[in-house]
């Protein structure tokens, strides 16, 4: 039988088109509300892959809002019992189960401060969603896989489409299933690109800008579904002091699209082959092939800001390839439950 | 001779002291700022080890100031080129050279918007303390080991008087200088607990709230100086995903001090029992002791707040033993450079 997590990963092109079209009426009417009051913050909540979703929408939010978009400590509320003043922020609370009563506690500090909220879940009966002010919907149907993958693109792509209505730029969304079509089309290729990891403890994966959140999006895929001690770093951070682990033979992914996020890739790449890390590149980039040990060629040039939808499934797929090869069941990581609650 | 790194940890207790001391004045004046504007959020850019202190920064603020403490994804101006709307907030700056580009492209946004700026760094004469508006100084005297450790602890604690002065409220900042006297004087006690991660290729490093950037800079120093793969986890958040990864004998240090962060520790370290992991607990809470396999057991209560500087001094010293069992010169991390350079 096809893995839960095999087929889940298969189902997101048509995940995310849904997404796309079943929110926008939600969205006309939060942005409505956003426009009404002085809005000068969104403040977001979650926790791992979710958490990775926000950091997305925090660069995409930063990129075409112009405001700061700010990761919450959740202790601060949940643990210390402090209150925070979010009277001009928006609070995104994003949680594919809806229960997580670490992101269910913030949303009820909005509430109580009269500001606005909205959650982002799978679950539309979820208790999120009936405690924040408004919810978009991931559309993904069940997700039986306790390695979240197509909740993970459908609540970027809800976020990235709340973004663009309120920003009022468009940010090139429609190419989103195509792009995720395309990158499942590397299917096979992917899985030849594992062997080199199989028995490595650990790993990194490095991006930048946009592509950072799926450096830790992939990281965290590898690590609950191979075990392995996989790390994802913004490729700028990983010079100031991370860069001293690497020896020769070390495994290390790297996403570098067209953009300004390529700056300093070349040289970080011709750095990594001096040194002689086992370097698989995932780029549109033909120029830096000859810099990797291998590589993931994508042949189209996408805007940047949409890459981030290749690269994350990209992490699926190649976490999928690993996680076979290692003989270990996807479905099934140790020690993990699907809906995880902490405060 | 005695490492660079090694005099330089021992220097922290009358590093903080100077650093408290000596920018009471700045801080005085930065706050007469504040008040006279609607300063509604704290704006943190930083890199590496100066990262870990914002994060630092973000909880303490959080806490004491009830504002959104807002991390800088510093590559949307830097990078990407965009603005983004400042006036209401204050921008904080950690660098210890003073020279990061980066960090110097936040700042130069924050003077074209003539939004207020301070700057936290242990260089006087650095181009950072030239552009930002208000410059909180470190009072470290010059660092020579690559590994910052006392340009660590005075940043934050620059900041963290910063935050007591700003919120009124008294943060048992005095405490601080003999908090981690204490720590240095179980110098010896921690080189006894290294061989267990002698040979590991990777470990994880555990801690929650004020403790969680520790956690991080802990786990950096083990990178930096021992080419260790080692990862610093909210305890919170390692429970979504990255638990799976753990086997019996995989190394693990975890800081629990007494406190709301202690939420979820005694039934994490349970079930760490259960899995057989390595772990090395640092705490003051004596009834934690047997569910760790090792500890270092700190017999005082200190205000929670306070012991983020023993867990972050206790990490060098760790880290430092630990670069000495493997045979590693700690002042010299191979690819390493005391000033990091990235856009």
């Amino acid at each position: 039988m096809e893995s839960y997590m095999l087929k889940e990963i298969k189902e997101q092109p048509q995940a995310v088109k849904n997404t796309l079209i079943k929110n926008k009426e939600t969205i006309d009417r939060v942005v409505s509300c956003i426009k009404k009051q002085p809005i000068n913050l969104a403040y977001l909540v979650a926790r791992g892959t979710s958490d990775h979703g926000g950091i997305y929408a925090k660069y995409l939010g930063e990129y075409y809002l112009g405001i700061p978009v700010c990761l919450t400590a959740s202790s601060i509320i949940n643990l210390y019992q402090r209150n925070m003043k979010l009277t001009s922020a928006l609070t995104i609370a994003i949680s594919q189960s809806g229960e997580g009563p670490d992101v269910i506690g913030v949303i009820k500090e909005t509430n109580r401060q009269k500001s606005l909220s909205v959650a982002v879940t799978n679950n539309e009966t979820s208790t999120l969603a009936k405690e924040a002010e408004h919810s978009l919907f991931c559309y993904a149907g069940p997700e039986k896989s306790v390695a979240a993958t197509k909740t993970c693109t459908t609540s970027m792509m809800a976020m990235a489409a709340l973004i663009q209505e309120w920003s009022g730029e468009n940010g090139h969304l429609n190419q989103i299933p195509e792009a995720i079509t395309k990158t499942l089309s590397y299917f096979d290729e992917i899985g030849t690109k594992v062997q080199p990891f199989k028995n490595a403890e650990s790993c990194v994966v490095l991006a930048r800008g946009f592509n950072y959140a799926c450096a830790l999006e992939t990281a965290l895929k590898i690590q609950e579904t191979c075990y392995v001690n996989a790390r994802g770093f913004s490729t700028a951070d990983f010079q100031h002091g991370p860069i001293a682990m690497l020896h020769q033979g070390f495994p290390v992914i790297v996403y570098a699209f067209k953009g300004p996020a390529m700056s300093g890739v070349p040289e970080l790449l011709s750095y990594l082959k001096q040194i002689g890390t086992h370097t698989l590149l995932v780029t549109n980039e033909q120029t830096l092939l000859k810099e990797s040990t291998e590589h993931i060629y994508i042949q189209e040039d996408y805007p940047e800001e949409i890459t981030p939808y290749i690269s994350v499934v990209f992490g699926q797929i190649f976490a999928y390839h690993l996680a076979l090869a290692k003989g270990l069941n996807p479905d099934a990581p140790r020690g993990l439950h699907k809906v995880t609650k902490t405060l």
